[in-house]
């Protein structure tokens, strides 16, 4: 039976998962592609670790130097995240000939264009499939499954930890703060969750998708990104009593003017599937020209989720790697010399309806001048609400945002409102 | 640039659906794969619908088997759908060495055996994403994105007729037999909606599932379906009532004893994503050793959501049509030496939980003797509600059928009970 040879870097929570995945499963693995996938060594500074996951059935090294140079290693499985070393890491094994598989988001989103340049240059695969929503099969859905496609746009819940921390403060009414550290406390949330909570991790992972779906460089840093450390517990009792659901949302959207890249706190109507994806989950809704909408579901973290993710790509590249290049898959799903560099419009110039909180005592007076003002600005209200005694709720139309905001700051300056809005932005995803 | 020429029979909704696809979306596709996707041929027996749709750009003849002769094809598109002529043409092109992608799902889960077997000897490929769920790439999920796992169960929402109607009886409160009529007229239903009602189209699909998610052969014949025309609009109310939906769900379980293959109507808990998936749309659930739940959702039929999977398909021909046989995923997940034949349990072996509903005029006296004789046969009661009257709904925990069915046969016996019992089976999906 035809053998490749692995080679993980990392045992930690995801390279442990794929080792014991890799174990458990390697009979049904090698029953449905005919090969023999084999750890044939790994990584870690952390020997003792490595030696009581292994337990003497694999070679054990702390020098990833020495696994990315090994002539026994085919594949090198980069798990150790973050792109200093990991970066290091990839472009030695790039250099030596090997392939890589990675789930490391951050590294793909920033360095994936010089990443997938070398990996050409050395005709050697570099797959990432774990790198966005863990276990969701979805970059093969989009660089595969919907190749036939011109997609409009791709929206996903990309961050199990917010999600998590939005479902807990929906159900028990707590706030941001009180949850967090609750996450935190069951290992939901890491000791520092800045990457989580400011949507920088959803970032990454949208980044990745818009260069598939749209056929465009990797442009992490013209991301707009927003967080959910803002957001009170108020505003999500608002929003379902409104038939809202509020997700952090990774948006990106072909339009005439170029690619909208977002993430940010988002109202969407209840009835949408995306709405119903509570706790940790993951799921990416994709808007096509001949499909229509389809979404994909699952577990975006997690040690054998991931793992899942981890496999599957070592199961393509050891089908492929005898293969001819125009036999594989595109890495980004394009052909290198296709790729068209698409503005990213900036956060101002992009069009959404909103959900805006102010806080009015003589609310009549206050809907007045709203209307006055809305009207000034030509948008066209949706909505207005009386949510509390000093609460008014204005849904709005679609405008571009630079509007909104300029709006919000005639609004903020009429003496029948107090202090600054809430504003929120909605999406129908319909 | 690498051009596949491409032969498409049969030209009615799905055919024209992919000759548009594949002329609107030309540019896309060939910015993405390198390769110049050409229509050359297309036969169908219509010959003005034909000249109609290509409008002198194709060479056009109502020759199927001309066509699957022709040097100028590499992959023909069998697009006729029944069984009869389409497996003429798909083993004469077979045959012929030519590759071979099909939306039909008649014909892949009843002679799909012999046509992978005759593809294997001729060295060719045979694609049929399409044939299960439309525009879903669930085949490729299955087959490729979730292959390192062990697969537990499949249940998915797979006929959009059935779940429209269904919709539709739960939301206008009409019953089955007012709805099938307006689903004719709109055309969501065919004139004779056997194959969708009776659950035979979803039984088609998940038997090409069961396949790729356990390894064993095709076994249509002993799926066991029951189709959706003698739900009671009744029964849809009290279910919502008590927390549950109604769906026409296809499940495949793999179990100590074997692979359950089945296809009828369920109670499924309302919080559950595949209970919130309605009209004519379709989603697979797919519970999994490594990656957990994952969920796939789409359009599941209509002209361009299934041209979007045959295009996918032969996107990937185009890809490997040149590569060995071992650098292809194997046709039904499993290398063909790896395929067990696993045992399909007859329905009366499975076990499920039930809802029943009773007539009875005395509740309280039918309601001791429904105990009773629950309590005979093993099996729990988790609820037993009065509804009206006359109706009593007893929700019970899981048991084997054939001992519900002999405690059915117990309480239909009871002087308290009139008449028939409602059985439906209800699944947690948990």
């Amino acid at each position: 039976m035809k053998k490749l040879n692995v080679g993980i870097v990392g045992l930690g929570t995801v390279g442990g998962g794929t080792y014991t995945v890799l174990t458990r499963n390697a009979e049904e693995i090698s029953r449905r592609i005919g090969v023999d996938v084999n750890v044939a060594l790994v990584a870690d500074k952390d020997l003792d670790r490595a030696n009581e996951l292994t337990n003497g059935k694999t070679t054990v090294t702390d020098d990833a130097f020495a696994l990315v140079s090994s002539p026994d290693v085919d594949v090198v499985v980069e798990l150790i995240g973050g792109y200093t070393i990991a970066k290091d890491v990839v472009l030695k094994a790039i250099e030596n000939g090997k392939h890589v598989v990675t789930a490391n988001k951050a590294l793909i989103a920033l360095h994936g264009n010089e990443i997938f340049a070398a990996a050409t240059k050395a005709g050697v695969m570099v797959a990432y499939e774990a790198a966005v929503a863990g276990g969701i099969p979805i970059i093969k859905a989009l660089r595969e499954g919907l190749t036939a496609n011109r997609h409009q746009w791709v929206a996903g819940i990309l961050n199990g930890t917010t999600n998590y921390i939005l479902t807990e403060m929906r159900d028990k009414g707590l706030a941001y703060q009180d949850v967090i550290g609750e996450a935190q406390r069951l290992g939901y949330a890491e000791a520092d969750p800045t990457f989580d909570v400011e949507g920088i991790d959803a970032a990454h992972k949208l980044v990745i998708m818009s260069a598939i779906a749209f056929g465009m460089p990797l442009k992490f840093d013209e991301a707009y990104t927003e967080g959910i450390t803002q957001i009170a517990q108020t505003d999500i009792q608002y929003a379902q009593t409104l038939g809202y659901s509020m997700k952090l949302l990774g948006i990106t959207k072909r339009t005439d003017k170029g690619v909208e890249l977002r993430v940010h706190p988002t109202l969407i109507p209840a009835d949408q599937l995306v709405a119903s994806v509570d706790g940790a989950m993951n799921a990416v809704a994709v808007q096509s020209d001949a499909v229509g909408p389809t979404l994909y579901y699952g577990a975006g973290a997690g040690a054998e989720p991931t793992a899942s993710a981890v496999v599957a790509d070592l199961v393509d590249v050891a089908r492929l790697m005898g293969a001819d290049e125009s036999e594989r898959p595109a890495a980004l799903g394009y052909q290198v010399d296709q790729v068209q560099d698409i503005a990213v419009l900036p956060i101002e110039v992009v069009e959404s309806a909103y959900y805006l909180r102010a806080n009015a005592t003589d609310q009549s007076a206050a809907s007045a001048d709203i209307e006055k003002v809305m009207a000034e600005y030509k948008i066209a209200i949706k909505q207005i609400v009386q949510k509390s005694a000093s609460d008014l709720v204005i849904l709005t139309d679609v405008t571009v945002e630079k509007n909104m905001d300029a709006a919000i700051a005639a609004l903020e300056a009429l003496p029948t409102i107090t202090g600054k809005l809430v504003k929120l932005r909605m999406e129908a995803l319909g």
